[in-house]
């Protein structure tokens, strides 16, 4: 209940702070003789790592994942999968300027206010950080999930957006430049716009798109689980993330039945898909695609006014190495709890088949 | 995993469909002692039941709540709560032209996909008939939450919305009108629109803003459990939903970090809130605020082309007694799945607690 | 969490106080498709009512279960499947006597404690009236469970024990007897038994043995989700249960190694079955037998010493019409348990499968 | 679902192999501010560690457990405490012998039929080592419990039991012999019997007994997660168990009510103590006490027929080092499930209070 675990039949649990010796986690529930690509499963981690680029923090963390138990010879053997990435380059002296601090539109207050006491250090277990185990368990998701196609991309920096749909997009380019936005032009004036914020030591929101293809028909719980509140649910718990939306999303609120409706071709596909693949809560067949809110981040290098834990006035400057936009890293997150969603719905769906 | 209940602690299960004999649900884990005002209850069914003004669908349906179980001499006992709502104004002959059809954006394929069955009477399990359960056990869950204002309100409809921000409205005024909305001015025109769309045969979308006030700092689980990924999934859940943004939602996507942090005062409150009450997952004593997409209802009065069960193209026309505009009735319902994720929060809290 | 629920696929959540309007509850998670036989239903029912023989609580209820969601024509559509049994012959008046006072053995003191407040007519959610939902679900699941025969039996009343290995009785005698005991001898004389202690206004305790014949291998979840450890668990939440063993249980606690391992056979099956059918937490493909105990029915209807809420010696006598031997009634309630932990783990097995 | 979590609220999931790098668990839902003493959590681990005493496996595991996140300055914070034992002393090549081979009476033959594939040396997921991990989290859970006395002890090895009840032994000799027996005669007795057995190379049973003082009233879910039944299935978790009876267990089954009736002492206490402490599935404040079976260990060193996985009879003789006899090394595993069932239940029970 303590909220450290998601999924039903396809679980994973993470622990681990910052600072900690480690974090790791535990994947529940996947099933046995998948053989693992591990370069596959290291190299999402290295999308997902601190320093990969100029415009994300140039911490320095390997990030290697280390599995111990649950694959033999290479294959899931259907027991939990126990991993651990060992903290590296944590420099703890780097946050005693923030042990009685609360840092404004960070975590450090509710988590006093919650438990009373809080490791500081990088933010403890409210940091990012802990999203590095989610990608390692989304890594094997995605093996799991063979066939179903799963692309997020940087959709927005601030202002900057793409003015295409996601059907107009190639997606093979997506890894192509360091914000991960498959539309080269935009992605170039993004860049830039992230580098201008940087230099103000400041940062910026954005969002990011993800597209699901090739999704069967019929995965989703239909009252309170539906297939998109789930996605939702698990978008909103990556950190900086402020709003969901799937299909017409928010502009939807403003059509009319008339032009909102999906009419059928007779093969059960849909000629327009402002459903966004699930109807009633329920995939339909036809792609899955929504986009993700996230805030700029909260520290940033300029000097702020805010208050200690005695309540005083105090005056704090973020130091250390810190993301001017975490869109870019987000990417592979956001991914990785996709995949988490439809590979914990697929066994759900396995279970309701008269085949077995 | 059927995903008929929601909540861990304070847990709601639902059952029934739009046109069987009843439906009802269970209410399992309201603590003990709760003196129950049932007035109250039965008004909260009221402001969702059908029927109640002109821009809602005319059916009628007395909506009677019956309890079985878990109170005794007026107060709840710690056992579960059993109630039932009649179906009692049923016409399912209205729904035999619909039989084999599968209506453009409603569930009917996706249910036949998942099921290979379905009650296709009035969309069966599907209808937001099932919401009136919600409602009941929402309507209990803020008896429980004694002192939490938890205030929902139509924020726009198709392309007229309310420009001043909440905290300029007077929640006093939501319900003197039959569109739901506190800005009179707004709500006049918002009723228009309605009434030419519903003159149309046809459908209009709109939004539902919701503001949680009073709620104590520490309600929340900080990783998979985060208090507005709980809140977002919960209103994901409701029929027709195709959004949620909170605190700065997707406009916090565009801004800068310098803007958007909430500067703390001393007391721990903050001098702006575009955090939404929520830091890292857990409340932190301000407002907490949301914004809700519904798309347009499905069913228009207009005729259609679509295909049934055999994949031949058919022609339909919404028959019956429907919404033009989902969102006066969804404002209860968004209060109610509210008020669950608060009761269930509240329990969830309570037990960290050292005082016991 | 309050405990009212059991299972995880194939979920049943239960209501209702022994002298409330109703009773009921809801079964989630019972795949589509199933035509259900309600003749079969309702004799599961009349196995567990009261006044069914002269050994047993005369009180009268005709126990019918009402259906009121997820069937459509006869079978189930894979929605939730809302049940209702109204209690008809309530005697509260009855009860009066017991409204402050703590009757030894039962939950009225435990109740009390737990939850400040208590409905304290017939035990209210204390009863083993809660079972007949029980019996509801567990029809259901035997249906679902199609192939798998379940078989429980009155095993010992008091002293008096069936003295034969399993393997060497008739089940088909089971119902036969009103005591449930497939030797028509020992049948007998627990009758008689059950008898002599009924005119002393005593009552006596029993166990009841039970048998799963034609599990598939492969049932179960290995660490703590032990098939036995699950059984174990559904047979101890059952009223009255003071222990349970399966395979050798506490006998081969005396045993050696050499003496209590199941040597294979070629073809997988063993020649001894010590192990009871599962081994590791898993099905093996063996019956799978175990043996409840079940404490004498508290209520007795000799004068009795007890304390009132006040902490005052009171003196009781027992009226009403309760139980002498609650073993015969305990056998549906026995089986209707398996059924449901076996529906339960077959779907938890079908979603391990490769073919989906 | 897979079956690796343990607990609700104060929940624990474990990973790891026998002869895998490493096991290790995550427990979740500790309260924030326990200060730690780590000392006592090893000593818990020595107790159930090989290689102790001359009567139990003489393999050499340290043991020493290590813990990652979830404290903070000795204390805990709230977060999930994830924590690790190395495997340093796997011989594997003592397993080759069974790689294709099903051990009698093991799990080699049910993890095949259900995984396809199975890690075989030393049992892989199936050896009892995986309880070291319960045992690192029960001991955290007895500090949480402060207050709270938890007992365990051999009561019988085969035929040799202690033949007094538990209220005259003194808890504090347990520790005192090899096979923690608080009898001391009777303890000569069961350890001559152990080593005679372990020259025979064969293996033996036994019971545990615990006893629980010191527990509230008012812990227990009334209802299917009745106190007893959960602590029912935490017994039945543990590996080779096979029967768990409470109070007056089996021997109640025999009884009449008016002989098994606790009398009520005028403070709520009562006279006798059938009912082992629960009514209706919640503590009374009475001592909770409860016997557990376990079957002899099914490796022996003699020689045995037994199936490869093709189906042909092989002969095998036990190599390695394993337990004549398993229940002195059990003694802290049984304390340690009943610590985490006291810690959930202690949770659950807090959430319904009302003084927060």
């Amino acid at each position: 209940m303590a909220g450290n675990s998601f999924g039903k039949l396809f679980k994973l649990t993470t622990y681990g702070e910052s600072h900690g010796k480690a974090i790791g986690g535990i994947i529940d529930g996947c099933p046995a003789g998948i053989q693992l690509d591990f370069e596959a499963i290291q190299n999402e981690m290295n999308r997902r790592k601190p320093g990969q680029s100029k415009i994300v923090t140039q911490r320095k963390e390997p990030d290697t994942v280390e599995f111990y138990s649950g694959i033999f010879e290479g294959a899931t053997t259907g027991t939990p999968i126990g991993f651990i990435i060992h903290n590296t380059n944590q420099k703890s002296n780097d946050y005693s300027h923030i042990k009685d601090v609360y840092r404004p539109s960070h975590a450090d207050y509710t988590y006093d206010k919650k438990y009373g006491v809080r490791d500081y250090r990088g933010g403890g277990r409210s940091s990012a950080r802990e999203t590095a185990c989610r990608v390692v368990a989304g890594a094997i998701a995605k093996q799991f999930l063979n066939g179903i196609k799963i692309n997020a991309f940087t959709s927005s920096v601030g202002e900057i957006f793409i003015d295409k749909p996601y059907q107009d997009l190639d997606f093979s380019k997506i890894e192509n430049n360091a914000i991960r936005c498959p539309d080269e032009t935009i992605a170039q004036q993004m860049i830039s716009k992230v580098e201008v914020i940087k230099k103000q030591g400041d940062t910026i929101g954005g969002t990011v798109t993800c597209v699901l293809q090739n999704v069967p028909s019929g995965l989703g719980e239909p009252v309170f689980d539906k297939l998109h509140a789930e996605l939702g649910k698990a978008m909103l718990s990556i950190n900086a993330v402020k709003g969901f939306e799937y299909g017409s999303g928010f502009c939807g609120a403003k059509m009319k039945g008339s032009d909102h409706n999906d009419k059928f071709n007779e093969d059960g596909s849909t000629q327009t898909n402002l459903s966004g693949g699930v109807q009633g809560g329920i995939s339909n067949g036809m792609d899955i695609y929504f986009r993700v809110a996230f805030k700029p981040v909260a520290t940033t290098l300029q000097k702020q006014e805010t208050i200690n834990s005695k309540g005083e006035t105090v005056e704090m400057q973020g130091k250390g190495r810190h993301d001017p936009c975490v869109v870019p890293r987000a990417v592979p997150i956001v991914e990785a709890m996709a995949a988490l969603v439809l590979a914990d719905y697929t066994l759900l769906r396995r279970q309701e088949s008269k085949q077995w």
